[in-house]
């Protein structure tokens, strides 16, 4: 029986079955209003639910202004030595703790982490021919320390999970966040209903790029895979899509991609943005 | 009886009386070999222990790299909106997962937190007569969420905590290191038998600030006072020495100042450094 400490709101006498893993990108982090309006949102969510954050756009903007140059190769950061003590300063501190302050403030017992913390998330150093992506780690559903994680959320904790890993050999790692969300929701499909959710600035995933209106009701992996050889698909989806695929063919119960501001129809079993179904 | 979860050594069943609150300052932080040492130093602690750290310099470092005016007033950083972003990305992401990272990879189970986290510091904003410090928020130990980090605690895991706290309002707050070991000392002295432990880079409190080998072994609050009102305390250490002593009025069983390479001869019941009396 998950205890209620302290104070904090929990629904998980209701729903203790779901979880509900709720990625939000890096763009929607650099817009307050907007970020306002999704926490305000949280408190009807059903079940226990965690964070993962992005934060790119706010990383390259502290790199340039400490003249670090970024260097991106197929969507990922090259992550030298110095770029790593950015995006570990930008996303494990700054917006991991905006993030976890703005949630402790509505009455969620927020606690703000990284892969590092209570060994959580342990990755590999990428390792790729040709390519030295640095201090990038990968992960998979292995990777989540399953029965650290279940107890935080048996203790009521919202989890906010910035995107850095460790080897466990002391040294921190740049990981992608999708793919963090991704496997934190298969590694906990053995123990919950879980929910994924992409949150991000758009209404789903658009038919047609230009129309902002053409959302993609549902979506399953030929009519993506036809899509992306049109050229439909915005490069920045396609990662998003793949770990997305990835987890419902792995156990995930749910996953949908849409709109941030869309958290409370989504909680009234409205449909909203674009599921992926099998 | 406390648990002992997925790793992690845990000694709190031969010494479950005994917390150790480490200080560890911002300058050692800076000096990677004299860390490995501490950190290699920590496995034979007596009791549970937990970390607070500093990282003054670093911010300053920083700071500058981004072309932000650093401004101090009696020893305290003034914490504008923009020092603040530094000081929050600096200590609790940098050097906080760092060290987490650090004390993972030696098997101690280290979950890196600020005051947001959990909840576990709640600070007001500094409102000082006449100067304006900006973000700077300042606790006692009525701040310290207890019962949650007992808790802590008693899955034998390794607090790692920066300065950094928050208002209840979703501000983040820059929070003096020092008092904050204080804090967590006293608020914890109600269920453990606490030794604060202040780590730094000298061997203790010197009689004659030139001589290094001129260790103070007792100090008692009379004597600090008259060595004070002749100028031989420098300046950064009399906020440390007003905290510690504090402290031990307070609860708090022992206090000591010390170098940060002297934790092995501590466990070993040996005197080092300085001893505070009351």
């Amino acid at each position: 029986m998950p205890r209620k400490l302290f104070y904090g709101k929990c629904y998980r006498h209701m729903y203790k079955e779901i979880l509900n893993v709720i990625k939000i990108g890096g763009q929607v982090l650099d817009d307050p209003p907007q970020m306002e309006n999704f926490m305000n949102q949280l408190s009807g969510i059903r079940g226990a639910f965690l964070l993962v954050h992005g934060g790119g756009n706010r990383a390259t903007q502290i790199c340039s202004r400490m003249g670090i140059e970024t260097q991106m190769i197929n969507g990922r950061r090259v992550t030298d030595a110095e770029t790593l003590e950015v995006v570990v300063m930008v996303y494990a501190g700054l917006l991991n703790k905006q993030l976890t302050a703005g949630l402790q403030s509505r009455k969620f017992q927020a606690i703000g982490l990284c892969g590092a913390d209570s060994n959580l998330i342990r990755a590999e150093k990428r390792n790729v021919a040709g390519i030295d992506y640095g201090f990038v780690g990968d992960v998979h559903a292995d990777s989540v320390n399953r029965s650290q994680l279940k107890r935080m959320l048996e203790e009521c904790w919202v989890p906010v999970f910035s995107p850095i890993t460790h080897d466990g050999n002391g040294q921190l790692l740049n990981t992608n966040a999708d793919t963090i969300a991704s496997a934190i929701a298969i590694a906990m499909s053995t123990e919950y209903r879980v929910k994924l959710l992409y949150c991000f600035g758009k209404g789903g995933v658009l038919e047609d790029i230009q129309n902002e209106h053409s959302i993609i009701r549902e979506l399953n992996l030929d009519s993506y895979k036809q899509l992306e050889q049109r050229g439909a698909i915005h490069t920045g989806m396609i990662p998003k899509l793949d770990n997305a695929f990835h987890a419902i063919q792995q156990g995930v119960s749910e996953v949908h991609i849409m709109h941030i501001n869309q958290i409370k129809p989504f909680n009234e079993n409205k449909h909203v943005g674009t599921r992926l179904v099998c």
